[in-house]
């Protein structure tokens, strides 16, 4: 593999740094044969430049120009071999099938956020034609449409290394609205980013687009630079909510203030009712458990939390799913520091008055063991939300409740998370009407005898809500409405038709839904 | 009039306060014989548990209900009497016409919103259906629709007591979004203030709803505690930038962040090619002249800055502009604080090197009288934007640049702004698509041929711009795509039909268009 550590700036690769840092085999802790150059203050500044020239030629291209370049990414990106999958099992400690399947959803995205360039909603085209006669004013015309913010900061996440990373959702959603990318490389998996770099690099060569389009910068320390830095008008993070929060604060600060799309934590509780519990109680233990240790646990929408009534059935319960949570080998994590940060979660939670250990949770020669714990309900009410502090990995708490009054009473007072589920039978709909209005204003997608993750990339998907599962519950980072994100409207008022955009010229070129004078139509005017 | 000056708090008057002040005359500066009740941190917080009480209720209403609500509102507006009128042209200063004119304005506002709930696109219902053949895993259902927020926070405008205040466009657009409004009453018409919480409180009785949904609160202290109050979930302002910025940096570092939606400065840069300078000097400077002394040019949207091309067409613009505004009679500013703060502005233009004054300025019998002045195009590339810090009032600065390659280096290095306007003629339209192109990264309207006061309110206006136009350049306060501000997506998974909200169930009860796998139909699944 041809990996040379250097930054990715306007379709150069430049290297002023004499600091280095290598990257790690994530099931040895051992240094891998690639060495990385720490962007400097100078090369973050050149490579947001770069953005900020590209966005006044990226911009001005048309919708089809767009969506073949995602769909050139997306070609791409299906043509790396073998190789780079070895990379980023190695950077990761993610199994092969996983990294398949990833790459795919990867490409997949690219090809999603195509799709939703031609079909053009996420334009917005809204025309109210002129009313001259109007009194006691006439009313002029006014077109709207929405355009991109301009150049995206873009923090990969360390747990998806392809599909949340360098050429992931953020990065799709960006490009589609227009705006060009300036990644951090997430220093967990350097060479898989790398090669995910290339892959861009090479899209926008074969379309022609502008070398600024898309730049990359390796280092642990170039975050806050890069968020301050002024051509850059939107940032989008996934990771903790620590460096989360931080980020928000930066942008908050900077003179010229601008959003952050930061997805930062969630335990997604899921919720038993008594009569699912006594139909399927194997079942779900099973499902959960599979759920809960999937990918080593390293998963935003892990099922973190499980809720259920006092008794002999969750009792039961209780059993089955620390007996299956023991037969779940332990594994590898993604990196030594995501490891011991879950040691240090199951020490947290070990710590808690009223939280005991069923089964599980040691370290067993490097790798991290699956765990379940059994919470008292009272630690729910407590206003430090000791049990909503994300434990990423391989562990889940079980909490019992006495009565659908307490649950009820518990439910307004939780964070904010990504998802809730909610397992029922058919003759207990009516009991989960209460259940979901009050986790609608607590998660961003509530699921029906189902478990959290799998996060379908689509339309419909939401993954996001309230903080701080994210730091702005209006948007997603999965599925097509992440583009929403990067796009701001903008009107023309009492313009000839041979200057508008071709989005609003009268004649809707590109056969558009758009609204005009109130309604719906892909009529021309 | 029966004014008690309390608070409006879960449909009760209360007044915990010893504090208290009163409302004056705009004209006189005299006090009016209205006594306030400055609210207390207990009152804020009373004021918020209602309204997030209402909460649980008002957001499970159904789109008619909001709809005829607001419908409701817009009658008791326009049932005012006379009194009513007398009342806000004291204390504002403003004339009868205008009043009126803005009364309707606010009623329609009300009358929009519930036209758009019944639109249904506000919801942005999506659904995918289950795909259970699919390999390599089956796709679930899933289905998206957008909710309410929670309880808003609404910062009453000076400058609009009726449209922009407490039944005013933001209140409406939260109303329709399904959020409980608490509005702190601008301490300049807190009498008019009074008078239009009244209506929203009838409304309420009359629709049987919630008596939380409204609360009103006034007094110059509270901002602050409103904004820090846990149960509110987004802010709306309209007023300064210093004022702006403190509530978003309190609202960024509140333990959950909510957003603010601030609009706050703009000069709204007026640029005049030669052509048209050519052919309708005189009809522009009368155009001009009349759009920035409108009111007493206390508009967001006055234009404060015209950029011509040097040569003597633009001088005798400016001698033009200079006699039309010479014509203008002071006017009554909205209070004293307002005409110093003008006064200020205006001794700070005349202190920049490179400015001199062309005509007016001087206050005359506590009004303000129309100011033009004419400034050296070296001072918009100043860092310091000494140019485009907003002089609120009747005063417009003139520049001329020397070609073209001047002004398209000036206009990427322009603060965010409201509008643009763009006067050309016929065979200048090719000169002013680059020109077009700089100015949409810049603002959130371009104007063609026409002058940025009056903004229509409809679907496609965009009253919005980059920072320090507004704190959030996605989005608009004014128009239909406001209620966006107040929404968040939530989506639903695995769901039988029973239990999913009527948007999104089968039948598609409403005849909504929504997007189903991709395609957008009003049809039932």
């Amino acid at each position: 593999m041809n990996i040379t550590g250097k930054q990715f700036i306007g379709g150069q690769r430049l290297a002023q740094s004499e600091v280095t840092f290598h990257s790690v085999d994530a099931a040895t802790g051992n240094a891998l044969p690639y060495t990385f150059f720490e962007a400097t203050k100078v090369e973050v500044q050149q490579a947001v430049d770069a953005a900020a020239a590209a966005f006044s030629h990226y911009r001005q291209t048309g919708i089809e120009e767009r969506a073949v370049f995602l769909e050139t990414i997306a070609e791409e990106l299906d043509l790396l071999n073998d190789d780079f999958i070895q990379v980023v099992m190695q950077e990761s400690g993610l199994p092969e099938a996983r990294i398949r399947g990833e790459r795919q959803r990867t490409s997949n995205q690219m090809r999603l956020f195509a799709k939703v360039l031609r079909r053009g909603d996420f334009l917005g085209a809204r025309i109210d034609t002129a009313l001259p006669e109007r009194q006691p004013l006439p009313r002029p015309d006014i077109r709207q449409y929405r355009i991109g913010l301009g150049p995206v900061a873009v923090f990969g996440a360390s747990n998806f290394p392809l599909a949340f990373s360098v050429a992931g959702g953020d990065t799709a959603s960006a490009l589609a609205a227009g705006c060009p990318v300036v990644v951090k490389a997430h220093p967990g998996h350097p060479a898989t980013s790398e090669l995910a770099a290339g892959v861009i690099v090479r899209a926008i060569r074969r379309c022609n687009l502008h070398e600024g389009l898309f730049g990359m910068l390796f280092g642990n320390m170039i975050g806050a630079d890069l968020v301050k830095a002024p051509g850059i008008k939107a940032v989008a993070f996934t990771g903790s909510l620590q460096a989360g929060r931080a980020l928000c604060e930066l942008a908050a600060q900077r003179p010229e203030p601008i959003p952050v799309f930061a997805e930062m934590s969630s335990i997604n509780p899921v919720i038993l009712l008594p009569g699912a519990l006594q139909q399927r109680s194997g079942l779900i233990a099973a499902g959960l458990a599979a759920s809960a240790t999937l990918g080593s646990g390293q998963f935003c929408t892990k099922p973190g939390l499980v809720i259920g009534f006092k008794g002999e059935a969750f009792d039961h319960f209780c059993g089955q799913l620390a007996e299956a949570f023991g037969e779940k080998a332990p594994a590898v994590m993604l990196n030594r520091d995501i490891l011991k940060n879950y040691d240090d979660g199951i020490d947290r939670l070990l710590r808690l008055p009223g939280v005991k250990r069923l089964n599980g949770g040691t370290l067993l020669e490097n790798r991290a063991a699956p765990a379940v714990f059994l919470a008292d309900s009272s630690l729910l009410c407590d206003q430090s939300h000791p049990l909503e502090s994300e434990v990423f990995g391989p562990a889940t708490v079980l909490v019992a409740v006495s009565d659908r009054q307490e649950l009820m009473e518990l439910l307004p007072r939780l964070h904010g998370h990504l998802t809730a589920s909610l397992f029922a039978e058919q003759n207990e709909l009516g009991d989960c009407l209460p259940l979901i209005e009050a986790l609608e204003t607590r998660v961003g997608r509530i699921i029906f005898n189902d478990y959290p993750t799998g996060v379908e990339v689509c339309d419909a998907m939401v993954h996001g809500g309230p903080y701080p599962a994210t730091s702005d519950s209006r948007t997603t980072s999965v599925g097509s409405l992440a583009i929403d994100r990067f796009l701001r409207p903008v009107c023309y008022q009492g313009y000839p038709d041979d200057l508008l955009p071709a989005p609003l010229k009268n004649a809707n070129p590109q056969g558009l839904l758009r609204l005009i004078n109130g309604e719906f139509t892909n009529a021309a005017i």
